[in-house]
């Protein structure tokens, strides 16, 4: 049995590491960890967790933590996770880190656009991004995996197969993301009050949302040189979901068939991406509560651009699923154990 | 491994029935019966399950059916179970009929409420109502069990045990009932778009709906008299679950420990309905996805009445959860067997 | 023109208040009081009233006030007009008091639900119940006015008739009741999140509700003498309405038009109350963005009881728009003046 | 008093047309245009008009319509308004078009992306397209007005300035529109139903949708030359309101200031189009109800793009609210006569 550990279990991502984590049959969680709630009774801060979870919230106590569980998730907001970190820790214990601390390789980049200092770069090097569709052999031997942002999966799932086969220009990709309210966190701000979201849609973060060099970098990968994007996300009145459409201009004329044949490439022996059936669109709804990452795409003769959208569950494939899809790499386990969450409708 | 065939799959009752016994690990799914959609892929009709469910919609033909399955899942209106059944079919197979056919004794009320001539009467007798908290024993050894109703499921079991108790005047009880809109149904009429649902509540079979001779049974056999109630049930903007608030007069002075303990009484060792702390009052929220009933109750010593209210989601405990609840009994399982559903929150 | 100000001018019945001043033609808004955001552009609070509102939020002073506005509406929480509150003012300016400050006569029962000493009780006695359609005289001589609380509104309207005309048992009367997520205030609150709201239902303040007792003495003035209620407020994921679903023992057997004749006979003239036909059940959806009250019923001669029900808008007829329709009363102006607003829908 | 006969009016913009109408005091509403409710009550089919509609719905006579009013709204699906259309009609009375048949000069564009042969082409050349912003003088004028569709209004408008002034690339517009559920009719069709859209976002009529030569046409005027786009509307669980996210390539360096006077130069004096302050991102929810268009914009200097974006009210500025206000120029009267509409929040 992995005993884990979570600190950060009282945000929306670290409650849904709870729910999935419940039905691991291979993981038993030790330390329910929320600053903002030390001694009270998880179950009274997740009502639905009543009778099914009977622990107390605990300190984000990383050194005592590592010393008692064999991992250690981290869900809280950037910098906590790399402050936290040194090499006892992670001598003693395998770590996926939710926050964005280990993601971006550059930590210029990082320090840019989070505007923090950087608290223990020397651990940037061996971390590994854990897209597991992309770097799932590293992910298998890692100490310490970056999870990656929501809108970075999303995004670069949806693109990356296109890249890598030249079949879009690197220079002309632009991301309409779409995202649900649980993105935003729990914190009690009156932008996120249910009579501001509600019935309301919005752009946010314009030209400088933090995801934005996350994706450029992986993308850079699948592109081979650096690039650059436009990233717009949106706030949707909706609990979960991410959507993303993205515009390319192609590089050359391509048939439906040749550009099906690039996803299949990448993605046919993808447990948790599916590439969906020609002119179905991926809808957020059809992945709600499941691991699942659903793309398409549709050529556009007529502006020799192709539309690429992407729909995933937020809290899931966007954080939580993929974390234990990480915890699963690392410790050898099946890919998908506990992951085989079929998709709620309605 | 059990054969199971759904007839009425692609309602969003039996939609639930496929995405909960998918996760069954000792039940197969042999029939996805839709007669709106013979031969579509099941898949194209609900894309979630997408590359989980391979099958192609079939007729409703019980007759054939009974002879490939173990068990049958009715999931269609009220008036089809009934009518296709026969003798025959009773003694190959187990039925679990999730529409009203043989929920209610007395054939006249049935025919009274649901203004229809009932096509097999003589199967009432031993049909078993399956409240499986209630009649464990007898749905053990079921040919035929009548799965209750999503409102009724939901408001005897709040109100059962002071009734049972003699807590409560079985003359004063009032049931306040609100629905999420998937218990309305799939089928595209006016009043169920988006746009007439959604920002909107109202009350709907005022004094006339047809789940009220059904719960007037139950809890007649829980004071041990016939009793007549008042049902008043809401449409609410949101997707999924059911939430009753009940009123009724208390018989004499009580504390809150006494009619705490009329509820342990009952509930203490019952996995799926929790009797939730002191002050606090269910919410549909914390059940959603889950096959849990969520119980609690105040007493109001200005008025001597007991308020006592009820949460679960209606597609599962309301229908398809203790549709395989049943079955489970049915068969000998584990009566949670596929049914460690954790919550979903947000 | 009148001269108007607003203490609380940024909360939700404030920010309704100022879309409906806006579009009255003898009122002039002169002061959008606001602690939190003084000094700051009303239409940065409030981006609706871009290029409609240029003014810039200030105190809540009330002394000052006074010497500048002919009325005052106070859309504050419990406290503060009462504490702010003197003769001079009150000999300078009108007031009409959103908050539950002057609605009890009885300050007992105001300081025990309410759990605050009563800062000026003197002010009891000449403050007026401002629902209009019941103290319409009284409100056209006040100087001050208790603008009825939302659920008290819909409640009152919904079942006075019936109570009037003895046709109801005072004693049996049960108030089940749903509001949007508005009436909880823009308050940074967890629980208001839109996560934590949205795909939710609860009751909440089961027993404890301090409408209880307003609603009670106002029903108690129709009966003719003191009675007790249960009221049960719900939580609905709509930003706006309230429906009431009330339920009372008939004193008598009676028909649809005998019912159907008391609520004409109170509402006939009235034409913000509008009394539907037969078994048409009101919805929050049709009064939306308007100042009326829709209301119907429905006999139950199997329980001897009637259900009364009432649909409104909690933010217009259950605060500013009955606050303007006091104010035109005070003034002297039609009484619908500024109030002539066509429910919106969808 | 000018008279108005609606066709198409219990779809959602004929409804909206009723409720604009009612409180405009120039009109008075003679005919109830209704195909599919003919001789009931307007108020049964829209109950938010009860007791201030009395009228019965009527036949699509457009014949007998036009002896009877002085001007018809067309609030249709395409095909229905040129089908019927004659010299007499319009040599009788003025005629505003909600649907998209003489919107497009272009037969062959119209019929190709339409899918139906144009009834009647020679009424083209003298249709105006009502965009009142930019056609208001030929409007003033117009027998026949094409009133533009709900994504080509809110899209034109966020771009016409920069691509007037030349500060963007007319080769380079991607436009990313989201869309309310009200833009989908009224029709019982299962994708609309309240549990599939509900929680829920996605694409549609990617690169086919049918206002895409309609921008393309608007677009091309303004750059002085033909151009094409990429354009892909989303659903969006919401009621009303559209917003648009637009991207193009600068075709300089420009500065904050220089493209704010683009907009400025065209929209300073509009009422119903608000530019609004830097880096404040419209909202649908700030414009609902109202006839403003919210446009603001956001420079990247990185990839050398501007983000253009525009919020609005689908059935008002979007269909109804348009119509009303291209009825004011057709008849001379004050242009926002009928339409000072506040914005409602929340």
């Amino acid at each position: 049995m992995i005993k884990a550990g979570i600190i950060g279990a009282t945000g929306y991502a670290g409650g849904e590491l709870v729910r999935i984590l419940t039905g691991h049959k291979d993981v038993e969680i030790k330390w329910y960890g929320s600053r903002s709630y030390i001694d009270k009774k998880y179950a009274e801060v997740y009502q639905n967790m009543f009778q099914i979870v009977d622990a107390r919230c605990m300190d984000d106590n990383m050194e005592e933590l590592s010393r008692e569980v064999d991992v250690i998730f981290t869900a809280t907001p950037q910098g906590l996770c790399a402050s936290l970190m040194n090499e006892e820790i992670l001598s003693r214990t395998k770590i996926v880190d939710l926050s964005a601390d280990f993601r971006i390789k550059d930590v210029k980049t990082y320090e840019k656009w989070y505007n923090i200092e950087h608290p223990s770069p020397q651990f940037l090097p061996e971390a590994v991004y854990g897209l597991c569709e992309i770097n799932r052999e590293k992910a298998k031997t890692a100490r310490l995996v970056a999870n990656p942002g929501c809108y970075p999966t999303c995004t670069t799932l949806s693109i990356y197969p296109l890249l890598k086969e030249g079949i879009i220009d690197p220079d002309t990709i632009i991301v309409d993301a779409k995202s649900g309210t649980s993105g935003a966190g729990r914190g009690a701000k009156v932008d996120n009050l249910y009579c501001e979201v509600n019935e309301n849609i919005k752009a946010y973060g314009v030209a400088t949302h933090r995801h934005t060099p996350e994706i450029e970098e992986q993308l850079g990968y699948a592109a081979g040189r650096p690039l650059l994007i436009n990233f717009t996300p949106h706030l949707v009145p909706m609990n979960r979901g991410i959507l993303i459409t993205a515009y390319a201009s192609l590089t050359k004329e391509v048939s439906y068939e040749e550009v099906k044949a690039a996803y299949d490439k990448y993605y046919e022996n993808e447990k948790f991406v599916r590439v969906l059936e020609k002119d179905v669109c991926p809808q957020t709804k059809w992945v709600e509560g499941s691991n699942y990452v659903d793309v398409n795409f549709k050529i556009d003769p007529r502006t020799k651009r192709v539309i690429m959208m992407g729909a995933m569950d937020n809290l899931v494939k966007g954080a939580a699923g993929q974390a234990v899809q990480n915890m699963n790499l690392m410790f050898g386990l099946k890919e998908s154990e506990g992951l085989e969450l079929v998709p709620m409708f309605p």
